[in-house]
């Protein structure tokens, strides 16, 4: 109960003024960059009239944090706004800021990231952010995993180079579009050196909400926000049901930002149907994969769960405790940031030490292949002590509260027909 | 204890084998039709590739039931097999053969409803469809509710016009295509008429699974199985969030044969974002709605929820026992038909009698507007008795032990970080 926490945020974000990315850009696409500088109003007004961007809301964020934003570009202000929360390193997404869109990615291949991206602009696009994501990192290594974008819808041998130029300049994740548009989807084999090459190297690959159908939306900004998250996630299923994870089990697949609380039905679902569910009595044998989809889950999945709330946490025992990598998604309004010791104390006060360590830090580092041991000092000079985050001295009671819905677990296959979440009194 | 139950299936199928459609098919549709039968193997083929239709299986359960299946289009032996599980009323939807398709409406308009259907003949074959089913109806009205196919997608008069014939002639609900296909979004003010007219006529308006992008799934079943859920449900929060049941406050929705279980996890989601959660604050307000996303739903919506789990039950007080409709998907084999009397026992042994009544009929009644009255003998005469469901005399351990699931119900309108879901015990 001494030892202070070793924080790791999955989900953080990291990105220049887009003008300033000019010079990470091949000359070639400077008169393309011009075009895309040039329609930025309209993007903005247009994300202003779905509402995901409130003038009210925006100005009075930028006023309030001038200086702490500056920390989406600034390495030395990044440092001490992660420090202040407590948080020891973070794997960095693009697009820093999530209300004006300031810092798009050159040609909105960043969050917007989609498989209907012109294929030599997207390449373009995300090997500049790859660049200076490099140059980014590399001030700071120890504690930042830069996600290098990668559109993989386009040519595959120049996505597989794309893949071992990341990693050989440092870079420690890959993103992935969370929509094909009028690509073939994930299931086909086309990709299959796209994830052998991600295998071999070790480098998770991951999509993040953002993009969607917004065609289809209108104005209505209820329905984006409602199928936002289905997006990232839907990819999972294709790679699951393909056998992409037979093919490679050494691949590692994340969903970022997108929450967590779908995972049970999903697992419950797809075990079940695997499992010989009456529902499926009808359907030929799921001859692609050879054990349940929850195996997979364990061995080949994780999730970038960003701000985890209460009632996700309850059903930690169905998602996997391991499975659940807390971010702080700094810095996006809808993150923790600057406020994250407080939300971690609101969050985790009655959750077990031991298995908010897990969600909190040491997954992540597993996923990402951060360096636990030279991160401890980090995490001894800034990380908060369970008591900063309410949890008690003893943890006989805390740990009593949950001890049926833990036993009763993935409850398909621990024999009970009900599920079993919440906390009992303790 | 000594009142049967009254049983209602709000999902239950009836068809002609397709070539019987011919005499209810307009003449001028009748070469088109031709064509369609001609396409019969190629579309037996392409289910057998994805696997949605098992060789084995198939061979197995016709020879089975024969007999029984029959009543997928014969009333008397519908009356007797439905009579033999117990189900005094049902909700009468399109395909009865989800084996071999040789059900199909014409055009495939039943189940393969949808917006990319050519205008004129999907609502060709719908009309033949829904002219033979206000016959099959008729012949046994108080137990029936036949549900209109209507392609909503086509010309406006043509739709309205068809939900006036629908309900002169003695249907109940319209079932509308899941998908929209190339065609405008379900919050597209050119449904208004639509929704007006149901809305007057109190029909209710149902989507069912079936529907899904297909050509996306390669033969890769998971996928399909996976998501065929989730296309049925998309519909629900493109109305809600664009208005629609604010407009028309008389309207009912209803999602057919693709569960409840992921309506809790929405409720949270959709409440907690018109609520103001911290992640929705960088938005602008939602001014198309005038209360929280879970008052519309227990207002205008309702779940066809089928063959319901335990899991699903476990969840009940976050969806709503009254919004949970059961049924028996006779005759389907992924239904309870022709064990139903056994599959309630072991769904509903341990849930209270009083709920158990609402979800098993009672709800569905008020629905689909069935004569209560009038099905009272029919419920006497075929009905289980609570205990012939092994629900014990005495139910005060068993409410007792679902008390606090009860107590909690929506936790984030209660008060409760946490859900509690699952039973105590008693």
């Amino acid at each position: 109960m001494t030892d202070r926490y070793l924080i790791v945020s999955s989900d953080c974000h990291a990105g220049l003024p887009t003008e300033e990315y000019r010079p990470y850009l091949e000359s070639r696409f400077h008169r393309a960059f011009d075009d895309f500088l040039a329609q930025r109003d309209a993007r903005r007004a247009a994300m202003t009239r779905l509402g995901v961007r409130n003038e009210a809301f925006a100005a009075q964020w930028f006023q309030d944090n001038a200086e702490g934003l500056r920390g989406g570009w600034d390495s030395a202000q990044r440092d001490k706004e992660l420090d202040g929360d407590g948080v020891a390193a973070e794997v960095v997404f693009p697009d820093a800021d999530a209300v004006d869109s300031a810092t798009a990615a050159p040609f909105g291949v960043g969050l917007g990231l989609s498989g209907d991206h012109d294929p030599e602009l997207g390449m373009a696009g995300a090997r500049a952010h790859n660049r200076w994501l490099v140059e980014f990192c590399a001030l700071n290594p120890l504690r930042r995993c830069g996600v290098a974008l990668l559109p993989i819808t386009g040519e595959t041998d120049q996505v597989v180079a794309e893949i071992r130029r990341a990693k050989e300049t440092g870079l420690g994740a890959l993103m992935i579009p969370a929509m094909w548009g009028g690509n073939p989807p994930y299931h086909d084999r086309r990709y299959d050196p796209v994830w052998a090459e991600a295998e071999a190297l070790r480098m998770p690959v991951v999509t993040h909400s953002g993009t969607a159908p917004r065609h289809e939306y209108g104005d209505h900004l209820g329905i984006f926000v409602s199928e936002v998250t289905w997006w990232p996630a839907r990819p999972l299923w294709f790679l699951l049901w393909s056998g992409v994870f037979e093919r490679f089990p050494g691949l590692r697949f994340g969903v970022a930002e997108s929450g967590c609380w779908w995972l049970p039905n999903l697992l419950w679902f797809m075990d079940r149907l695997y499992l010989g569910a009456h529902g499926g009595k009808k359907l030929s044998p799921f001859a692609e994969l050879r054990q349940a989809p929850s195996a997979y889950l364990d061995r080949n999945v994780f999730i970038c769960a960003t701000n985890t709330k209460r009632r996700e946490l309850a059903h930690r025992y169905e998602i996997g405790v391991d499975n659940i990598l807390w971010g702080s998604d700094f810095p996006h309004p809808e993150g923790t940031w600057p406020s994250t010791r407080e939300w971690l104390r609101n969050t985790f006060h009655d959750i077990p030490v031991s298995e908010a360590r897990r969600m909190l830090g040491l997954a992540a580092l597993d996923v990402f292949g951060f360096d636990a041991e030279a991160l401890r000092p980090v995490a001894a000079r800034i990380g908060p002590l369970p008591r900063e985050l309410g949890q008690p001295e003893d943890q006989t009671a805390v740990e009593r509260s949950w001890a049926r819905a833990r036993e009763t677990g993935r409850h398909w296959l621990t024999g009970d027909d009900f599920p079993y979440l919440g906390k009992e009194e303790a």
